[in-house]
């Protein structure tokens, strides 16, 4: 039986010549079992990533800017359950030394500048985790769909995010970005639930129902950002979603691997340990 | 048995005539099991804690400045636990809904500035719960301990407090406060720690040994603090601390009866469901 390695999770890779079709959005790669044996699955790493992300948060704080970061780059259709899969994988983490950035529709002042003057406000800073709930992409997604920027612009802003990751790598800051791949037909599910459900109205808006319309063209703008901006230093994870639960054990054991690579020991004390042991002993 | 209720929580409210000697820290009021009946005490609450925020959540994207939103205020003197306590609680948390902000030493242009000035760049906003790890209250505690203001500018700055939690509340604010009260005999256990542990060694300060000389003049701080400035709408708790997992408990619970009084109902649909289904079904 299929137990789900971290292995699994790497072989979503998308890579420089992901094809979008070949993904099948209701399969669970690498996982055969039954929903409380996914349950079990998902916190297997808990304390490990634990320790990882507070082993990170303390170089940062020892280590000041020669310490690494960590960026989380989240991108899915609307109801693909983004919010929700940061919000159980990024649980685990000590709030302090993680962020959560959401990017909604431009204000007018953000739309005054460059499209990447909004997301480098959030740079991660040494020792930090973010997580961004879209992103940089959606400026070669929903705006090439609807053809609000033309195609030789988009081709500037793909170059532009690709300095831009370059960039944060030079600055130590490890780059993870998942696409979240739900299915029409899950996402028609998940839109009814919304209009069904007294907990779930808030989440409904009705312009969600317009951009289905758009479908394809999402697909294809995917498929094109995801080939041109796959790249070691900064790759691209095609996670099937319609089972939700499979893409949050996915992400989390992308980021188990992601932080164990960075090797990081406990910060060296800065203080002769038997000295001060003494000074707590004297000071009463 | 005492299994530590709400109300146990609630009655650790120090009130106007709060007395510091009064509150034994290695105590645990309201509780008297072990460890692992503490464990399942501690998540006793979880399932309703993540709809209450996640309802608060929701109103505040569905009402805007008519939704209320949460401020969370913990002090304690070093080692005390308070990041821990704040990961603990908020973890059951959206991320996206809660934020931590942690109040170090002022930066120079902090101190160009009213002492308020860094604090009210984070006012929660609707639907938000915001925890400060240290706060304001550091302007009249350490700052009035050493001297580095006198006696008239600490009480200009409790009337300014006053002021400003009253302003929240008016704004729709729910100001909570806690003290975590360690005694100092369980602090030099924590700082020995820290020169032991290799994990730990990274949040040892020598500074925190020649603080422990201030610790009478702190606790009157604390006492005379809490006093003038724990008022109905913004109520001081101190909870016992030796014991930070009973600590992290009867915070937790402080935080389940706090969204619980907000008396919040998921937001009604502002579009029909019936046409919205049908809208949903027509648009493949």
């Amino acid at each position: 039986m299929a137990k789900f390695k971290i292995e699994d999770a790497l072989s979503l890779r998308a890579g420089k010549n992901f094809q979008i079709d070949s993904v099948d959005a209701s399969a669970t790669p690498g996982f055969d079992g039954d929903k409380d044996e996914l349950d079990a699955r998902f916190t297997k790493y808990d304390d490990e990533l634990y320790e990882l992300q507070e082993r990170l948060f303390a170089n940062g704080r020892s280590y000041g800017e020669d310490a690494p970061a960590v960026l989380i780059v989240l991108q899915g259709m609307d109801t693909s359950g983004k919010g929700g899969a940061i919000r159980h994988v990024l649980s685990t983490f000590d709030p302090q030394g993680t962020t959560t950035v959401g990017f909604g529709k431009p204000t007018e002042e953000e739309l005054e500048h460059d499209f990447l003057w909004r997301i480098r406000k959030h740079d991660p800073q040494p020792g930090q985790i973010v997580a961004f709930d879209r992103s940089h992409y959606e400026d070669v997604l929903i705006q090439r769909v609807h053809e609000w920027v033309d195609e030789e612009e988009v081709d500037r802003r793909i170059e532009a995010i690709r300095d831009y990751e370059l960039d944060l790598t030079a600055k130590g800051v490890k780059v993870i970005k998942i696409f979240l791949h739900l299915s029409k037909e899950a996402q028609k599910e998940n839109l009814l639930e919304r209009t069904e459900r007294e907990d779930k109205f808030w989440k409904y808006d009705p312009a969600d129902v317009e951009e289905r319309a758009y479908w394809d063209k999402y697909m294809a703008a995917y498929q094109d950002a995801i080939q041109r901006t796959d790249e070691n230093y900064a790759p691209w994870y095609v996670i099937p979603t319609d089972n939700k639960k499979y893409a949050r054990m996915a992400l989390k054991f992308l980021i188990v691997d992601l932080l164990r690579h960075l090797d990081l020991e406990w910060p060296a004390p800065d203080f002769d340990p038997e000295v001060e042991r003494q000074r707590i002993e004297d000071a009463d």
